[in-house]
């Protein structure tokens, strides 16, 4: 795949899985699915086998960058973006792509998540290659649409234009986190996929959406075009930030865009949103129980046991409960409260200040 | 309280409130009701109010020397008995008696567990007085007795005769662990009193009662006589020890004995026997909660949580469970479920070796 590049976002500061992901170290740096290897890892090793190593390129707080270092050392300098605070992926796809532009203007842009789980890659790459395919020669905007198995109501959905055998679409809808019925009517009506906050384009369509829907975000980071990969590129970039507002990719250009199409697939796909979303893809034993760690279970079934493997945990009696755990916390949670984890994490900062966040 | 002297018996081993109490530090040596003092302390306390700290004996595994001497640094190294290994309560009470009376041969004996909690110790002392003023004249081992407030299944009870206004009783019968149906008897029948492991006898008395019941118990204390406060005196208890057979006060002189009796008395008694009977005993916040350390709690309620301040806990979800952990371990086990703690004791030490216990 000539001139292909990936930009991986790798910026979350989410506390979803606290107390294991906590802000020194998110979810995407942590091996969530206890395979010995972080998420941000998986999500390089993914790519690194079709595109050159050179060409990845980690967008991230500048918090992280010791962390990025240390877990993809491969990288050299020019390849880790820091973003000095977050404004949502709206800017963050714009320093990455325009970044990248500026050294090859017939780029293509593979965008992804760092921290989302996706079982079959073979699967993964085609629907990839079918985009970088699809956007080589067309003024396209593309998104990877997963094949919906279930009425999830914490995933983004896309409607598609149905015509054609081609597995890339036309987008006529997108729909954030709908309620259960709504996501039921999606699910039956066939003509829907969820959304896994994977783009495909050429530089110069982005650009080119960049210019018409966020022309102030098209701007700051047109202007740096001879700054990058030079000394002064970090401390413009601080200054560029400081101009963009707050605003998601999604909202800002694919909602507004007509060129947005969309790649069907199914690839064993999760957000890895929650620890109910990491229970449903992890391997249970004969009591539906995922332990990462160590752990003597009696009488307990379907629970997700999360921890280092030097600290023993018994459970006697408990079904269907979350517990993780590193040396300074523990975390007792029912499964199915993942809506109440912001809540419990805020009144854990409320309460007790950030020595465990 | 003249000529009177405590045994403090501080030697179990139990890892009944695994994973805090471990064969390294068992039970009477922590802070179980989160007071700030161990359970030793606390009977030594109960005791040095009356009774003066010279007259108070510990024994225990010669493995606790040290733990017992942190503890309690007013004790001389003559006041703490170590036995080589555990032979129950006969030879550990005959040892400490015998030793007693070789320097006082009028003293009086209060012997007590380490590990039981007393709330009103007020009315404890008076019934141990009552005990101390009918052995004084009278050929007589006495118990102290606990007026049962529920059917209680784990503990023993002591029936007496009735008759008189005295509040010290004759004994009739003594019955272990009675099923439930039979519980609820004794406690309609209003003859019965729970055995709280407490005894009171002249050492004559005792003394007497091992020569006719445990006549072999008697013949190696009894022969240690001149030895007892020597050099050699630890050497020559090692021999004792391996001449005496296993055997438990109560079924070696208690319930043979004819001139045994019984205290009555109502001073918010526990054998703190179970993480269950330490949730009963302890102070409840307003949804049922005993909390000793640093925990959140979300829509959870009747659970004990305990473990070091330093670390921290957060339940969402969660009723009716144990929650016990230190630095390695981490228990979570229903309540009520205290006779499955010795079966997963053994499973962890079985499955993970002796590091954990």
């Amino acid at each position: 795949m000539e001139n292909t590049f990936v930009v991986i976002m790798a910026g979350g500061s989410g506390t979803r899985f606290w107390p294991l992901s906590k802000k020194a170290k998110p979810k995407q740096f942590l091996d969530v699915l206890g395979v010995g290897k972080t998420l941000l890892q998986m999500t390089f090793e993914r790519f690194v086998e079709y595109i050159p190593a050179e060409n990845i390129y980690i967008v991230s707080n500048e918090l992280y960058k010791d962390v990025i270092k240390e877990q993809l050392p491969e990288l050299n300098d020019d390849q880790i973006l820091l973003e000095p605070f977050q404004r949502n992926t709206a800017p963050c796809i714009a320093y990455a792509c325009y970044k990248i532009a500026s050294r090859n203007p017939e780029a293509k842009v593979i965008v992804s998540p760092a921290d989302h789980a996706i079982f079959k890659e073979r699967n993964f790459y085609e629907a990839v290659k079918a985009a970088v395919d699809s956007v080589t020669d067309e003024d396209r905007l593309l998104t990877i649409g997963v094949t919906p198995n279930r009425p999830e109501t914490g995933y983004g959905y896309i409607q598609y234009e149905t015509e054609g055998t081609d597995r890339v679409k036309k987008v006529k809808t997108f729909t954030e986190k709908p309620q259960l019925e709504l996501a039921r009517k999606f699910l039956e009506s066939g003509d829907f996929v969820w959304n896994a906050g994977v783009f495909v384009w050429s530089v110069k369509s982005i650009q080119k959406a960049f210019q018409k829907y966020l022309p102030e975000v098209d701007e700051v980071f047109a202007q740096l075009d001879s700054s990058y990969y030079t000394e002064e590129e970090g401390s413009l970039v601080k200054q560029a930030y400081g101009e963009c507002k707050n605003i998601s990719i999604d909202y800002g250009v694919m909602e507004k865009a007509r060129n947005v199409y969309v790649v069907l697939g199914d690839y064993g796909w999760s957000d890895l949103g929650s620890w109910d979303s990491l229970y449903d893809v992890s391997e249970k034993d004969e009591n539906g129980n995922v332990v990462e760690g160590n752990a003597l279970l009696f009488n307990s079934n379907n629970n997700l046991v999360k921890g280092p493997k030097d600290k023993l945990v018994v459970l006697n009696g408990l079904d269907d409960f979350v517990i993780a755990y590193h040396d300074e916390a523990i975390l007792i949670t029912k499964k199915g409260s993942e809506s109440q984890i912001r809540t419990i994490v805020n009144e854990v900062k409320i309460k007790q200040g950030k020595k465990y966040l």
